[in-house]
């Protein structure tokens, strides 16, 4: 019954509007204002179409944008772990597989299925669509801190080994992307608003 | 050079941060606070992966995605226009036509060309997929309005023939999906939400 499929459907359309609630860290663009997940996943989903040329491999670009629209819902439950957070992990926790069989589990049986291998593929991070995924995740807040004064570079002291460390997997997926940020770096540590060892 | 082009892409990634400042009249679910476009955008963008299987038609959902993602940029130099105003016209205007020169413009021409007919076939609303995506566009306030008591409705006391003239044109995009929207205005009609001429 196509009615049976669309009221799970509607169930997970109303109870995903709670993304909208989660704050992550980040800041707006030249903002004190911080960015929900809802806002930062409709961001990296423009990014992604916009950057899907600066890719290092051939990419399904519609597999990229369902990871970046569903990425952080599990976030609804387990909520935003900071990327530079040195006592939580940041990767696939139990947290999150729970939160994700609930979340999606609201969907019809064989879409749920769907959407939870998306969101696994994304976690695992190792096919060319998960990791052009994670460069859009991690450019976009580096831009946002550059626009920042350093953002939360700056509000949390992050040293810069850990901001290589953490950004430096945007190369995976785009070599050209990566050139460019290790630049914004570059000029961050300049402008003081990350410090190296020897700075400190 | 890769570089030029990333340099005008980054400025459009930039420029379109504005996007979650542009207020619309409807509210979150059951919820008394304002959704911002970005919110929205990426909302309907996930109604449209999760709902595609609904379509009257077979649908490019790519296509579908880049249209929900792109479609409402125009309001940062345009303003949200209220489905329901009687005075300002919903559809594509001199202002949004220039606010799209000027935000896709950021972008390598060739790239700024493809999301100005994105957003034109979008507007234009006679392809199947931009028939889906008017269909997403309309049904996430309805079923915002269903949780919050009626909503903009009861807020702008907008008459049924109004409600009715605005929101069939998800039938366009889905039966389905417009069937169930009926029982749902229906049901508003019971509740008081929407008012009849009858019951004026």
């Amino acid at each position: 019954m196509n009615l049976d499929i669309l009221l799970q459907q509607v169930a997970f359309i109303h109870e995903i509007d709670k993304l909208k609630y989660i704050q992550r860290k980040t800041r707006l663009f030249n903002s004190d204002r911080r960015e929900n997940d809802a806002e930062h996943s409709w961001h990296l989903a423009v990014m992604a179409i916009t950057l899907a040329e600066h890719s290092n491999e051939p990419i399904d670009i519609l597999k990229v944008l369902k990871m970046l629209l569903i990425h952080d819902l599990v976030e609804i439950d387990s909520g935003d772990v900071f990327l530079y957070d040195t006592i939580v992990n940041h990767d696939n926790t139990e947290a999150e597989r729970k939160a994700a069989e609930r979340i999606f589990g609201l969907l019809p049986a064989k879409q749920a299925k769907e959407f939870v291998a998306i969101w696994e593929e994304f976690e695992t991070g190792d096919t060319a669509e998960a990791m052009f995924a994670h460069s859009m995740d991690r450019f976009e807040p580096i831009l946002q801190n550059v626009s920042n004064q350093g953002g939360t570079w700056t509000e949390h002291n992050v040293p810069y080994d850990t901001v290589m460390d953490k950004t430096s997997k945007i190369q995976h997926g785009s070599k050209t992307i990566w050139d460019f940020t290790e630049t914004l770096i570059d000029d961050s540590v300049l402008k003081g608003y990350i410090k190296k060892p020897d700075q400190e």
